[in-house]
């Protein structure tokens, strides 16, 4: 049996506790390592800031540990909303006048229909994914707008159906939370809004006791991948490139210079976003070189 | 008939004029538009830094007008070499100790033997590319080492044979410079060097005239890609998608705010370099969304 | 008759509620707008990382107005530290092998005594200030590490006796809290730390009902203060321009681009400090340009 | 007697030669070590992009010498031009709609006057400096709207009368150009213009052999300083800082990691400029901390 997290009722949402992550929540749910779990999201335009469902206490989660996130499934809504904010996107400053817009994107059978402002219609595959989904830091209330070590909106379209997602773990039980689907997004997210979206989550929640990871790692059936957070931009590529050595050298026998050369000419380094308080990095690495993880 | 530029012969490098893409250096060659040659490229590892063969002159260009360059093939000799240059490299300071290192790297049938520390061999697909490729800047002689408007060290895997690249003209005859191959890189050069080869390049140059473009773009079959390059990254990142979005209003029609708000769903953004004076990224769009090019 | 506001003991201090400027701990004081107050302050080597002493709660202050802190006194120790933390510092990474290091600097009448490596006595003049000075923000709980909107660790020298610093309000009673003395400090406390102290320091804390602004700001007898945290620190710097930039707009009646014109004539820019999560840079105007503030 | 070097006239200026600080132009006069020169410049706003009167040769000058620049006097005009350009300038996309403005500002006695777009008359105190000032590079033509460590258009108000600029030799004779000299200039020079001035500049030239230094430094009466430019502007304040450190080791015996921890007590920073292609940092020490240099 699937155990289902149902989101507030959007009139009851507070800022002060579902547009943060952090440690003062009191748990929404309480879940065993390894439990299967529904979990109802909303949209980041719903009526407070970028709202979380959570937290969710994981038992025996503890500092020091990991939490394994196994991401199985997005159940989508027929329709989303990408947005102009002022004052809020890549281009702010760099495009002249940019005004408010919003529009509604239709969803169905896995395609999203975007209406240009000339009338045509393009149609995208939907990729939907988990726009912010973390744990509590170690003692900040974090807005839940910021990605960090603890993940948060990081905005990253790897943590999709498929994918497992790896958090490091500062508070007992984790204080796991999760919101802002996205039922596709470009790379750097740059108007800062993707088609964005309610949604039910389906998870699958386990540990890993003892694995102390600095930042977010997700692994696909194909790639390892390190999701480093931070401004300037390329401090935020430094740091998952640094995670991604630390990685080969301690789980895989690489030395650090060796897994850094290597590096330089097998990685690919995806822009995640570029519109949030910090700016996101994934960098990923093929399986094949790595033997298996 | 194929015209060969030879490089110099190595003792007689300069890096006075084959360091710089500069207005200066008297051309080494005259090509019409449509015509194809084969030019032979040192590695950046050679004698001086980075060194570029040209410049060519094209007969024809003018200042306003964008080079057409059709990258045809890149043929790899046996080997190359990749290395940790202390003081070099998007880690320096964030890995400690870094010792200076240098591994030579067999390429043949399209594969590379990159030779682990602890005596594995991985091998890798050759994805060979013109690093080092641009036209003359207005009136500076920029170092071979910088990307920049120009083109230059650009780093960008997508510089390959199959694609096009667009670079504006500053200066009569475009004053064309190339070096710098990589037989396979990946994104974020993160160590600050590829397998670093010289090769024998093959281009087909051309022209579009009256075409102003603002940084390099770049035709794939699939996709429209556009390069920008700047510290710190987010500012090259926000370079190559005002260009993209320059490119979908002046040539296909869009509104300015609805390609940004479309981008922010179907772009992708890939790291080319965090190593060099500037940073570059590359935005991409597929071309499905925008009419055929 | 002056309230005085003892700290916690040492071993009572929690990262939880010590370490954060946040709207969740409850009040330690109450005071009325006019009141003369005396803090005790932890050193921000203390226990937990750069403890704060509050909140404090201020009666009638409400969002969207200012909390004006007069600086009467700061009361120094005989002795301060000064330390290098790798891992922390703005060198970091670019002076190699740094290791842990620390001194104690002694303090009398006003002079501070730095003993060199080679055995030389330096004595520097005493320039107390308050390292760590905010409000609650709206709705995170931020380390008491960072400095932003709200103050925070802005480290920065003109938080002194004898100025005036004025902080946004976001929480009913501005829940003020305040810590991290600094005996001494350079600009942009490059190893991370100053000479820092245990120390009491006397404020008068009083409201602009209906003043609303978006950065810290300071008066000096001479000069008007903006104060901008970011990363990169050119965006710090654009922040405290900006907010000058409206300061002289919004209640000196400049044209908004006339005031950018004369600042780029007049205006003086510190670099506070380039170590904390935010770099922060202080703008500065005399006041003979702007009329009696 | 005083050499006179005169200026181009203006119809004949060509930005192929007069806005760049290169190795290749012949040298428009030629000195021995110790001369005194009077030298003609035009500001910033004259025909090209800020030209730069030279180079001059010094004989005797190698690489790795240092140039020893003392400003003896800066003649000033009656008037100086100070201009909103957009596209240019620290809060370009920050504040709204900038629109093109241009003012002039009368100069006598030593005063300036500035008149507000609402009718008052401002009076600020000329301070007189050379705004771009430096050496050939390696082997780079530099933009002369570039700073770098050849010193350049590092709009350093501490490039004034009564100073001493060291600037790093990197081609036989130096090469050194100068232009830009600004009658007032606030910090960080936000607006991209200060108060641009044609002007007669009298410097007397000299050499330390064998002294090779990093980065531009300065001296003053009463202060050592040391000049870095670079984006992000932290690594401007970094290459500022670490150059004073080693300047404090190879020079004055500290040992770096206590010249370090000492400038964090006792340096000062100023942002010259945040407007031109890489940003620049003046760090400064009091010489009393030394020994007299």
């Amino acid at each position: 049996m699937v155990v289902r997290i149902k989101r507030k009722p959007v009139e009851e949402l507070d800022f002060l506790v579902d547009s943060v992550l952090d440690p003062h929540t009191p748990p929404l749910a309480r879940v065993e390592p390894g439990e299967t779990v529904e979990i109802e999201t909303w949209s980041a335009l719903a009526r407070v800031t970028n709202p979380v469902t959570g937290p969710i206490y994981v038992d025996g989660a503890e500092p020091g540990d990991a939490l394994v996130v196994e991401v199985l499934d997005i159940e989508l809504p027929g329709q989303g909303t990408v947005a102009i904010i002022p004052g809020f996107g890549s281009l702010e400053g760099w495009l002249r006048l940019l005004e408010p817009r919003r529009k509604t994107c239709a969803i169905s059978d896995g395609r999203i229909a975007y209406e240009t402002d000339d009338g045509r219609t393009l149609e995208l595959a939907a990729d939907p994914f988990i726009g912010t989904i973390g744990v509590s830091p170690e003692f900040e209330a974090i807005t839940s707008l910021s990605p960090g070590r603890h993940g948060g909106n990081m905005d990253c379209p790897d943590v999709r159906p498929g994918n497992r997602l790896l958090l490091p773990v500062f508070r007992p039980g984790a204080l796991f939370k999760l919101g802002d689907v996205h039922a596709v997004q470009g790379d750097g997210e740059v108007c800062g809004v993707a088609v964005e979206v309610d949604a039910v989550v389906t998870l699958q929640l386990g540990l890993r006791k003892g694995w102390t990871i600095g930042w977010p790692r997700i692994e696909s059936p194909d790639e390892i991948m390190t999701v480093g957070s931070a401004r300037p931009l390329e401090d935020a590529a430094r740091h998952a490139f640094r995670e991604m050595v630390e990685w080969m050298a301690s789980d895989h026998g690489w030395e650090r210079d060796d897994a850094y050369m290597f590096l330089s000419l097998a990685a690919k380094a995806r822009i995640a976003q570029i519109v949030d308080p910090l700016y996101t990095v994934v960098a990923k690495l093929d399986k094949k070189y790595i033997g298996g993880v």
